[in-house]
């Protein structure tokens, strides 16, 4: 692989290696002999990579926020809410990781566990996360080719994040995996509820409340999703008699990944409880709840499942017209700014 | 010069650049023709240097003692930061307000002035705004038909919340037309600074304080902006000598909204500064700006410019169509569940 593929820092580009190393095997040929080129460059872009790893650190332990001395020391009676949250390089990135870190922030007795969609950390997300303040843990799992979407295939052809969310369930079990925070997984007998946090929803902070007793399986509404302004269960006498939802109401359970947190010891209980790459569209969250519950005993949340507390927000990939210009006039944004 | 010979690292030593580099020579006699490969590596060497170089500025930032026992400002010793922001009903209108009020929370010193364009206040802004937790004041003014954006019509024709954002203004001065939370303006004297937070855009809680001391009129880069992957002020020797930007270079202020803070008394020092709804596109920032500060006397911030703090993003308008169907069964979702 080439450096530059596995580590294309603006530096890197700005150097033009990719240029000159796509270059060498041309001049392998053209002396008979492989080129001596490759292993140094490939030596020098881990080094590269190393040191980036470690500035990002030095960074992050300059900018952590002095903790914040208004908060009351947390209750140790508070169950834990573990907040797994798949994530992806794309431009808008880091803007939806800082907004979600911020509303994180506000939650007490929380644990983030994040994890990339790519082989390893990412200087960007180790950043973020060391400098979010938060009790986290740092996942990374690439998504199979075979998973991944095709250019032009509309989003919901392949579920996205499966191999990300089993792998935060696969380390609340049994650890093992994490790049960086917190390595070790809660020790048997923790108190703690499991909740899907896409980075690109809205949360209210009240919501982390609504979920944090849960028992077996809580469920609420979440708004503007499944083309209504709310998809969520029906309810009656407290218990969830139905879902109000347009797509395939017959589902097992017809909830979006927003609506439903898990208590832990019933993950734990049930170790072959996870998401299944190859359900069928909308089938995902079913293909883990129908290891953990009855659809009758879910536990609605949010007054009876009539407030909307979590929504389905989407925020539009921004156009980089005017970027592609300047940069084919060398007068580009300069690479070095993080965004 | 070889890179090895002026940067004798260890790593560098370990990973042989100095044996492959030497051979290099002989490879390019090999072929006839120069190698490709002295130009990366001396480019990688000088990378490796400049990292070196931060990494040891980074450690001793970090050993340098703390300064003395950190007496964190008494509240009222800072200066209030007033945020405006002009808001409308929509779909997501809930979501974008309470995302945003969620990352104002964490802002101490902080004055939310939201302004719906609406004839007057709406259920769902004052309950919002009510049970926020922060120190508001709620105000209301309809854009006129004149300026309102037609049905089709690109969101850039005509430019949203100029007659809020001057309702905002009229009240910093002389107060007036409140119609919820704090009704009297900031007394004389009051120390302050003025922010244009639009509801949707994302914001770091680190940009509160790089704007917080503002003299005059502060600046900094805002990401995901006019193309680019970030627009922003360049900075010589801590001074703005020109605008990184696709759009219009030559405007007088070419910056975004969410790119500058003015300080309040320079706002009520100049009682005619206020944004022209009929100025041209992108020049709406100009047209408040003109009236307050030489393009030259700007403050950069964060980092002389070189930190992306604030992230112009838009959130996707939600489908409804299922919504619309189910609401032709009489089956729509329920209208008592504020969304």
């Amino acid at each position: 692989m080439l450096p530059g593929a596995e580590f294309p820092t603006p530096e890197v580009q700005k150097a033009g290696w990719l240029r000159s190393c796509k270059a060498m095997p041309a001049l392998a040929r053209g002396n008979g002999q492989p080129c001596d080129c490759l292993p140094p460059l490939r030596a020098a872009a881990e080094q590269l990579r190393q040191k980036d790893l470690r500035i990002s650190q030095l960074q992050a332990d300059l900018h952590r926020p002095a903790p914040a001395p208004a908060q009351p020391p947390e209750p140790e009676a508070l169950p834990t809410i573990y907040v797994v949250t798949p994530t992806y390089a794309r431009l808008v990135q880091k803007a939806e990781l800082v907004r979600l870190s911020q509303t994180l922030s506000l939650v007490p007795r929380l644990h983030w566990l994040l994890v990339e969609d790519a082989e390893g950390p990412t200087p960007l997300v180790s950043r973020l996360l060391a400098a979010s303040g938060l009790l986290f843990t740092h996942l990374a799992v690439l998504t199979p080719k075979a998973q991944r979407l095709r250019e032009g295939e509309p989003g919901w052809v392949r579920p996205r994040g499966v191999e990300q969310r089993n792998r935060a369930l696969d380390w609340l079990r049994s650890g093992g995996g994490a790049v960086g925070g917190e390595k070790d997984p809660p020790p048997p007998g923790t108190r703690g509820v499991v909740y899907f946090a896409d980075d690109d929803n809205t949360y209210s902070r009240e919501l982390f409340e609504e979920m944090r007793w849960t028992r077996g399986v809580s469920v609420w509404p979440v708004g503007l999703v499944g083309g209504l302004r709310f998809e969520g269960p029906r309810v009656q006498d407290g218990r969830v008699v139905g879902f109000h939802t347009a797509w395939e109401p017959n589902r097992p359970f017809p909830v979006d990944m927003a609506g439903f947190a898990v208590a832990l010891p019933l993950l734990l209980a049930k170790p072959n409880a996870q998401f299944d790459a190859t359900a069928p569209r909308g089938h995902l969250e079913s293909s883990l709840l129908s290891h953990l519950v009855d659809p009758k005993d879910l536990e609605p949340r949010a007054a009876n499942c009539t407030r909307v507390l979590v929504w389905h927000t989407r925020t539009e990939k921004p156009k980089m017209k005017q970027e592609e210009q300047l940069q084919r006039q060398g007068r580009g944004s300069d690479p070095a700014v993080e965004v």
